[in-house]
């Protein structure tokens, strides 16, 4: 056996951040498109692009400044406050990991031998 | 915004603790009965059923003595070994909502000033 776990924040209306939230903010920010964060992560655009705004709607944040037309037909980037919440949220799962491996070989070490 | 998580141990088989299925090993435990232990959980007979025996086979430990017939049609309790598993699982978790719980506002708690 081996421990797993899924950390994510809420608001009243649902899911608002997550470890597969943040990476597809992470990766919009990094390739500078919905679609090909979406390619990135192996989901659909429309799934991507739903998410995007789903995070909006239940944060009250925006999160993508987009630019239509031009050359490749537009692109996406983060807002300030999107960079900040990413930061945020990779600061708050930072090491749990660890923690989380530890206490399982606290609790579990025993039962593994 | 609020921190959420979840925490389960898998095999290669998938799922074999969480903290719903060990509430639903406790509550066998402490009615005797599944059935009892589905109605208090409010899942439908079948699929605490189901459960059980999925962790059973997942974690190749038997986890109920059944009681067969008798009055009142038979009955379940846990055996050694589960109520090991339970004990431990609990122990693993125990504090890890307070240790999220100071990570979000260490993380987030200016963005909520």
């Amino acid at each position: 056996m081996k421990p797993r776990f899924n950390l994510w924040l809420e608001s009243d209306d649902g899911v608002v951040l997550s470890a597969w939230r943040v990476r597809l903010l992470e990766a919009i920010d990094e390739s500078g498109s919905i679609r090909a964060a979406a390619d990135q992560l192996g989901v659909p655009y429309r799934r991507a692009w739903q998410k995007v705004h789903e995070m909006e709607g239940r944060s009250g944040i925006r999160l993508l400044e987009t630019e239509v037309g031009g050359e490749g037909g537009g692109g996406a980037r983060l807002t300030k406050e999107a960079r900040d919440l990413v930061r945020r949220f990779r600061r708050f799962e930072a090491g749990l990991e660890e923690v989380i491996l530890d206490r399982y070989d606290k609790a579990f070490g025993a039962a593994n031998e």
